[in-house]
């Protein structure tokens, strides 16, 4: 899985008739230091996760490995919300339990 | 998934016959500020987009997904085209009602 | 997919039996100018390709979807042969009905 | 496979159903020289690993392979701990039997 | 595919049981001038390949289509080893009968 930030939302009217209903969000990676990257990749939301949350996005075939996407043309999902990182015995995130309810 | 935008198409009499009546776009990947890369793939178009449009694409087995890429050696498809991005609260693009019809 | 040119040839006799009878080809990836990039792999032939082809590749599961290369490890394959490439309405490749025959 | 160093963890309450009890680990990325790099991915523990140990983990579908993984939402995995790399003849990183209890 | 050269190997007890007895390798990957590059994988042998052999090596579910890796948590593979290597009409590589009996 990699760690990112949702950043922003992607509409679209027009698309695989498999991917109704299933929220598309643009996904930052993150480095371990928790800046954000320059990559980034559309992700589906699995989670019900908000604008500005930190989350773990899988990719390829496992993408389709949640209910919400099982089966679609969809390579990637929002497959957790990120609620502590540590790195080195050192807390480097921990989510705000107010936050993310974008 | 990824953002691009079709700047282009392939046309190939030799290929492999599951690959007959499949459009074959040139797609180039966008960054978040909408601005086109150097990357780009060669993507069956599941959606009817035209040139110049705003896409997702999913790649890797999710590629074959689709209605018209089911089981084929096709490992790159159009599935969605964009309306609207939105990132931190700012309409990024908007697609134009004419746009496309390439 | 991805745009490459077939540059080489790899000569094995040693490989899984499943691969027996493949020929593979060392095929450089291309840029949307068709400039030869440093970037390559070595893809199984689904189409009888030459040398100074242009073709497209398909990378993943996808490769294995071709008759030639049905459940065997291949992860790369070529699955068509490009005869125009059009980027901004202009033309930026046309083969010559003579090429390729290596 | 790749080679890589379990620097932290990542703990999520919301995560998907399916992924229940999996450990996850941040994993970073060696060089041949056991040198860290900037890369990294987040992998769930199939083995048991602790922090600090060199470990191998499988990517796409191939993480879903252990019995931890099967058909989950996961798309890489800690499979083996890592004893014993040798490079060129010379023994480059031999496991202490202490190490990685964490 | 992708060129490789085997330049070490990785010994581990603690791995997932489904990979007992299969022998890991460090496989480095060579660019059209044979060149060594600084990018590598660990790749489970299926050919009874030995140190300093030039190799194909298979990534991601291709790489569990040999008996050798059917079904396990193994997403790199040697699959062939390279006899010959011809770029340009030029021979680059030619496989020495003793070598690679390491």
């Amino acid at each position: 899985m990699k760690l990112g930030k949702i950043v922003g939302t992607v509409v679209s009217t027009r698309k695989d008739e498999k991917l109704e209903g299933l929220k598309l969000y643009l996904v930052r990676d993150l480095g371990l230091d928790l800046q954000e990257k320059d990559t980034f990749v559309v992700a589906a939301d699995a989670m019900g996760a908000g604008i500005d949350e930190v989350v773990l996005y899988a990719q390829g075939s496992s993408a389709r490995m949640t209910k919400a996407t099982d089966k679609r043309p969809c390579d990637a999902v929002v497959m957790a919300i990120v609620d502590i990182l540590e790195v080195g015995g050192e807390t480097k995130f921990l989510k705000n339990p107010g936050q993310g309810q974008g």
